[in-house]
């Protein structure tokens, strides 16, 4: 634990028996419940990671329990993770290694080895726990100049626009501080641009069948006419389709996916990226392209196609499913004009994230183990790791899928499957089966323009642990 | 300062030299260039607070100078309160009292003595600096366990829900935590609101003349028809005129500022209040109230009038005035049912505020300084001193403006005076002439629905320090 966040002495401890609430009251055996008590305390926050324990005698009598009772709290804790004890300074409360060095959310498991209900609507993520943790920290001693001052929005931080602006560089597409918009998030940066540009709502907007409901959702409330092309895992984008929709139908704006598209895991090739970038030009379409899952290449090494770039393309991204989606950090990639253009939309404060995340976000991105300043960034050691771990938990799934009818093509990155159930399988009828048993998943028409299709479809993330994975497969078969 | 923020060794130290960056090409004697680098780089906050400098030798090697200009260097910033030297413990660089014992933004006199550009034409504070740090302080000694988990958008932290909830019911509102959605601000809430009741966009909306402009600004992009009703803070809202509209031209829909007014000042009375409650009971008009202001009584002892609330009456409400802009913290009061519609919302995650900010107004609003829950929270506390200081200002204010021709009702609250200037005088030729000599404000038309009228007024907030103020109204007359 990084200087800075234990809490050794102060109101936590005093206040212990405080932060554990009313556990007394639940079923089973006391010392069970006392356990169970310290947990929820931690993940609730009321208890913080770090907090020394009163001794086990002050424990029974400020508790009012028997010492046996508190011994064997304290031990279930212990063999759990849950609590540190090192010898003559008594124990520490701390979260359990299997939550904090994984990518998996705890609240995904948090019945353990109980029949909880299961969420795989979600393909996200949890924070990379130490990085994050000692970005925190930095951010944090970083903050004190922020906070004398106005807060009011900006289009981002300098230091986070310089930053973002040289990863962009270092992939080939040269980029300006100036060509950066810090939004909150791919959604956020998304819902300004079609402010901005799908000013006439009845213009018709292209986009991917399937497509991310999140974009889906932002764009039915808009009720633009949305004109699908499909793409596949196997096949890739359907560039005749695309080509005719563009000239038959003369929309002005278009949503693609090219990076690890979700839900099909499906990537673009150099060739394609060049043809829309060629047709958008000669069509003045205008395409916004979302990188959200460009970083999650699971192939070793990475093998990143040039970025869908040209005069007419947009790029938007976020460090949603890279870092953490609660840091709601994102930004748009454009030309400086509409950059200066997007700033004075009445939306764009709404939709500028918090300075202290932006600060969190620039000290991850910036900090580097290695000393000085060489090729890449804080964020490239993170993603190692996650890259790894993504990478056994996208291969247990697939393991797991071997002996049954439903077919897919393993994604060389994103975060999820997305299998083809068969004709005689329909997903909504497969997914309302899934949730009677307590477990929840996303069926293809969540992911179709017009809702109805891709109904043999069935999205599964495997940002889940194998042990959620393997119960969860279990309970589809 | 707390514990947690120091920085007494570590990078910050080894790279002290870095951190000033590129100094020397300024202009001047190289003492005063290296005494404005390191107030540089602590604004940037590329130099924490709390970091310890290297002895004075060290120092002159490092940055190959003679000894004599780095003592000259290190009293300028002593002498200036950016460096705080114990005797044998050598010197550590800090933020200077007048910076963080203060509510106006650093960015409005950055300048000092010099005639650097003046900008009143927002009203906004600085942070509570040490409430605020120290909350910080606590909101990442809890989050770890936030950051095991996804970090999706949520109604909102059940402990935030909960706080605001009880404020609510202090002031005699009783309200649930399922009754409080957190937002990133006011003007998110209102973004909100809009796309989920204003759905058809010819439908009018009421506004008051004059309103806050962000508001208007988010009214005009949905090219709504505002139909406008007068206000003044000494005759305060023209009810009949707001009757006649309501019942003439049939709006679903109202946006008012009934506590301290912006711009106004306007304070509605209770009677007014339950007037205009049961005037939209009547018409089944949707009236969002604006509470941002709400918490700035500047009355000795305030005293806050009922909150405008009934069937068809919606609270919005913020931070941003009474805490911080930075951080992006702010709520919708209704009824539970339009609440969980509102989640349901595809807007409604973009406008969810980080889980870290909504764990850092929580402890903003829970600490008490008091031993145990008794009434109040944190926020009165800080509100006591923010509201002395605010009135202080003010009171400057309105003593340089005694022997001008402008007049205006002082108000009992908000962030600024609206002045009349007669009607020879034209606010937006004020302004422009201003804006040639460094100073920008806001001329009333800026104010106005129709955004002509209310071409004699102008905001002046006092926000900005007395010295800041003296020189805005030296430059103005």
């Amino acid at each position: 634990m990084q200087r800075g966040f234990s809490s050794d002495t102060g109101p936590a401890q005093r206040g212990f028996a405080a932060a554990l609430g009313t556990w007394r009251t639940k079923e089973g055996p006391l010392a069970r419940s006392l356990s169970a008590a310290v947990r929820e305390a931690m993940i609730d926050g009321r208890l913080p990671a770090g907090t020394r324990l009163p001794s086990e005698r002050e424990l029974a009598r400020t508790l009012d329990l028997s010492r046996g009772t508190v011994v064997t709290a304290l031990t279930l804790l212990r063999d759990d993770g849950w609590l540190h004890t090192r010898h003559g300074s008594g124990s520490v409360v701390r979260l359990p290694a299997r939550l904090t060095e994984r990518t998996t959310p705890w609240s995904l498991d948090r019945g353990g080895a109980r029949d909880a209900d299961l969420d795989l609507t979600l393909a996200v993520t949890a924070a990379p726990h130490e990085a994050y943790r000692a970005a925190l920290g930095r951010a944090v001693e970083r903050s004190a100049a922020l906070l004398v001052d106005s807060g009011v929005a900006t289009p981002g931080l300098p230091r986070l626009r310089e930053l973002l602006a040289a990863r962009y560089t270092r992939a080939g597409l040269a980029t300006r501080p100036e060509q950066i918009l810090v939004t909150s998030g791919a959604q956020a940066a998304l819902t300004l641009l079609l402010d901005q540009l799908h000013t006439d709502r009845r213009a018709p907007v292209v986009v991917e069948s399937p497509s991310y409901p999140g974009a889906l959702a932002i764009l039915r409330r808009r009720r633009a006419r949305l004109l699908p092309v499909p793409v596949t895992a196997a096949y890739g984008w359907d560039t005749e389709c695309l080509a005719e929709t563009v000239r038959g139908k003369g929309p002005q704006l278009a949503y693609l996916i090219p990076d690890f598209h979700n839900p099909t895991g499906a990537h673009m090739t150099a060739p394609v990226r060049a043809e829309v970038a060629a047709l958008a030009e000669r069509h003045s379409l205008t395409v916004v392209v979302d990188e959200t899952m460009r970083e999650l290449d699971l192939r070793t090494p990475p093998r990143p196609e040039p970025h869908l770039s040209g005069a007419r393309v947009i790029q938007i991204g976020s460090a949603s499913k890279v870092l953490w989606s609660g840091l709601r950090v994102g930004w748009i990639r454009a030309g400086a004009d509409l950059v200066r253009e997007l700033v004075r939309n009445p939306l764009q404060a709404q939709l500028s994230p918090p300075p202290l995340e932006q600060l969190i976000a620039a000290e991850l991105l910036r900090e580097s183990r290695g000393e000085g300043d060489g090729e890449g960034d804080g964020l490239d050691e993170i993603l190692t790791d996650r890259r790894t771990r993504l990478r056994t938990q996208r291969d247990h799934l697939a393991g797991l899928l071997t002996d049954t009818a439903w077919t897919y093509t393993l994604p060389d990155g994103g975060l999820s499957l997305w299998l083809h159930l068969g004709e005689d399988t329909t997903a909504t009828e497969l997914a309302a089966r899934a949730a009677e048993r307590g477990l929840a998943v996303s069926p293809g028409p969540l992911f179709a323009a017009d809702r109805t299709t891709l109904a043999h479809h069935l999205r599964l993330p495997f940002t889940a642990t194998p042990d959620v994975l393997t119960r969860a497969v279990e309970l589809l078969r």
